[in-house]
């Protein structure tokens, strides 16, 4: 009997595209990721949904637009019955299973308005956003709040506090050894208070393989979303990777005085926040940005120790491989800290897909240029598994064609990325309704069109402008671009999946086929003599 | 105490706005109705969210457009967990009950994914669209599919057969008594085949009444749905209303030779579907248009006699009562049958609200030309029964300002409506994709574009072109307007009510109120000093 597949989709939290060694980063060393990539193909123009982790995730876990799945950010809850990729597996019997972050909330309101029991084994698999919780943990862990496994683990280790993920793992020791609150920025250049060993990286890559063993004696094929903390903040890193790098590996800020100038006002906004001030500062950079680098690298250490793992057991085989992000870090790039809105730096992610059949091995080692949205993978794997992709539900496309040939012409031209800024103060400080604080970002391969209600578009020409200095979005030369970008959008807003219930096979079948006289139901027919003309034609039909 | 507060909300099927003597018929007699307009508000201007039963009606119980609900076809289950007008009405403890039609088709699947059994309390209410079912009935019952309590009914009156409703009460008399099929538009002037008493309109009357009699022994406030089957085929009307019409009586057909002339290749499709081809026959019309107003002054009469029951029991004083439809009928006019298209004869609906409290006194008896859409009654009910209107849910407004003043400042400029042709033949005919058979209304009050996904748009100008007989979709004078409403519809479709586990409020008192730092996630603060400056801020604001 051939052995059951698997897919092992690993995520980082907050790690942008280009800090990877096989996506150009000329000093970060990740020979374990650019191996991966060797293997697979690294996709070179991947948008995740929504710049930030909540949305995003939710994006990627429901194979849906935000405007589909309804959750705009962090801790708003998914609704109720929106169907998951765990939903979508559980059909073709294979385990969902997440070790790590989701940064899911539970609808509790609409489980109580249908009588589910939270902790039913139903109420779990909707509370968790169809994952088996092998071990859930969202990675922020302030004081007060819901504790993780991972604090039980550090106090097993020695490691006492009442808070031992924030006293511990994500403090910086001072040079006297005492302790530096790891939030802050200025902080992000102490060693972390905890050695590599017992910290948040390779403890959730230690548990990954405690499924990995234990799956395998189940023998059930699963899908397994490792999904990790870092390199988001808190920037703190244990050593040897606190200072593995200097201020002289950081690659150069990427941003421009004109972008100060008369800018965009969401963007404007946003330059102002606190955050982007801070970052903004040299100071900062040089403090958060060899940390970010350590923790990458102590992901790619880690990288190799699972491969390994995996190897060993014989699973490279039958496993299919995903390395990718939630979104990315601006570092100060355009002015800017976080996440939140389109540039590359934040919109675009890392994505190498490893797979393992043979009909891939033309692909691998190459890059594909294709556009590709982060609400890809869900149909991927229901696709890798051999289920039928419900094409009524997922609003993402298959890249198995991508991974076993070239890059079918009817692919998207398109992508697209959304925002809603409501819960943060820049609604404050433009004066926006709630229910307008909606930014849509539509890219075509070269030009970059952001549509933000109740203001002029932003746009970029990546083409000419491959750093996003130039905001053409006021550009008179612009307009066809602008139009042409804006009925592209127009038509997505049109067209969501919103039918979830009614699958296209049984629309097809309806209209083709006369379903409503057959079922008794005689809409507008004159008299007995065009009924039976009519009935006459529906049995022809059926013995051709 | 006050007696409770209670709603009764009558609506028809597929009655048209101008088949009533309050809104203009010359020689339809409709006294009660006309009545109950002296008392309320006869709105002008009300649109269905969709010219069709289903779509339509889960926009009447979840005040959402059919983007929103989803459920775009006669019998597209409405998705589990999908809020509806029952779910709001609960909450404060209103019952919310059905005697008559709805089109419901629940969301077995969905259902059955999150451990709901359909017999349950719960699975009750969800597979009723939030309504307990008094009596369900939807109206259309041919042979082999379930048999409403209507059947029980009329055996119990010694109509015998396997299929009463059809055999006896929607099957004509031909002058020898032999039985005629009352699905064919040849027989809709024959007389039914029940007496007027044991036809459908005076029976769902009749249980409206033993529900109202039952619920006040239980004494909660009600919001009671009777929902008549007619004016909507079969179209079989029993004496004296079979012969109460003549072909004399009908008003003059609204149709031009030009909208035949190279239409838009949608009405095209339509005009060429079988129905619309019968029904642009004048013998047709004559047939079918003296029992369609039979059919309605039967409903008048049993309005007379619903009126006089509330006065008997002294309810008029608590009750808010509605008199509303699901759509309109073309009845040959525009060389259409049944509705589809946005033409006032389809997408217009009458509504008349008798609001009885005092502070509506000054608006009894007038009428309202706002633009109403069918979404606003759930929000108009909630805020009669004094709950708080869920606006991140429900996408209509409460009428409650018009039933007591003038129409707000801020009234909506546009009503929208939507269609979904992916089940008719008519997607075959112009070939077009299954996702892509989408129609869209943006009606202005004078304006009526119609966007259609694949081809040009429709425009009709209802001030120089009531009878919208002129489709100037593809006039280049026409372009500034088609524009500014095609605005409208993308502003629309980027802001759909789609995060409907996170109310405002919520989200107001997040940015207002830095809850981020207090609980504390410390995003991109610089140091100690910068973080106590933030936590004093906040202090300070909280004494204010």
């Amino acid at each position: 009997m051939a052995r059951a597949k698997n897919v092992l989709w690993v995520m980082c939290d907050q790690l942008r595209y280009d800090y990877l060694g096989c996506t150009g980063h000329p000093t970060l060393k990740t020979p374990n990721i650019d191996a991966m990539a060797r293997r697979g193909v690294l996709f070179t123009k991947a948008y995740v949904q929504s710049p930030i982790c909540g949305p995003s995730r939710m994006s990627f876990y429901t194979g849906r637009y935000m405007r589909s799945h309804g959750s705009h950010w962090n801790g708003w809850p998914l609704r109720v019955g929106e169907p998951t990729l765990g939903d979508h597996l559980k059909k073709i019997g294979v385990r969902n299973v997440l070790v790590g972050k989701t940064h899911m909330a539970p609808d509790l309101e609409g489980m109580k308005a249908l009588g589910i029991p939270p902790e039913s084994v139903i109420g779990v698999h909707v509370a968790e956003c169809g994952f088996e919780p092998y071990e859930r943990d969202d990675g922020l862990h302030p004081t007060g709040r819901p504790r993780p496994k991972y604090d039980d683990y550090l106090r097993s280790q020695g490691f006492e506090a009442t808070n031992p993920w924030e006293h511990w793992a994500n403090s910086g020791a001072a040079d006297d050894g005492s302790l530096q609150n790891g939030w802050l920025l200025v902080h992000a250049d102490k060693t972390a208070r905890v050695p590599d060993e017992h910290s948040e990286t390779p403890y959730m890559t230690r548990r990954a393989m405690d499924f990995i063993s234990e799956a395998e004696i189940e023998g059930r094929p699963w899908c397994l979303h490792l999904s990790y903390i870092k390199p988001h903040w808190p920037y703190i890193a244990p050593e040897p990777y606190a200072s593995m790098y200097s201020t002289s590996d950081m690659i150069p800020v990427i941003r421009a005085d004109r972008e100060r100038q008369n800018p965009h006002p969401v963007f404007g906004a946003y330059m102002d926040m606190r955050y982007s001030r801070n970052m903004a500062r040299d100071d900062a950079r040089e403090k958060v940005i060899p940390t970010y680098m350590g923790l990458i690298t102590q992901i790619d250490d880690q990288m190799g120790v699972l491969m390994k793992f995996l190897e060993g057991r014989g699973l490279l085989d039958t496993t299919m491989i995903v390395f990718t992000s939630d979104h990315g870090d601006y570092l100060g790039d355009h002015w800017m800290g976080e996440k939140d809105l389109f540039h590359e730096q934040s919109a675009k992610i890392p994505l190498i897909i490893i797979d393992p059949v043979k009909e891939a091995d033309a692909t691998r080692g190459t890059r594909s240029d294709a556009l590709v949205e982060a609400i890809d993978l869900a149909p991927t794997f229901v696709d890798y598994f051999g289920g039928k992709v419900p094409g009524h539900i997922l609003e993402g496309r298959s890249l198995l064609p991508l991974l076993r040939g070239p890059t079918p012409p009817d692919w998207r031209k398109v992508a697209f990325s959304e925002y809603d800024y409501a819960m943060q103060d820049v609604r404050l400080k433009l004066n926006q309704p709630i229910e307008r604080c909606r930014l849509f970002m539509v890219f075509d391969g070269r030009w970059k069109y952001i549509h933000a209600s109740g203001f002029r578009p932003m746009l970029y020409d990546l083409e000419s402008d491959p750093e996003e200095f130039f905001d053409r979005g006021d550009d008179p030369e612009c307009a066809a671009i602008i139009a042409r970008l804006q009925a592209e959008l127009f038509d997505w807003a049109l067209h969501p999946n919103d039918h979830i219930t009614t699958p296209r096979e049984k629309i097809a079948n309806y209209a083709d086929n006369q379903l409503q006289v057959k079922g008794g139901i005689l809409i507008g027919i004159w008299d007995e003599k065009e009924l039976a003309a009519i009935k006459d034609g529906i049995a022809q039909r059926a013995k051709m």
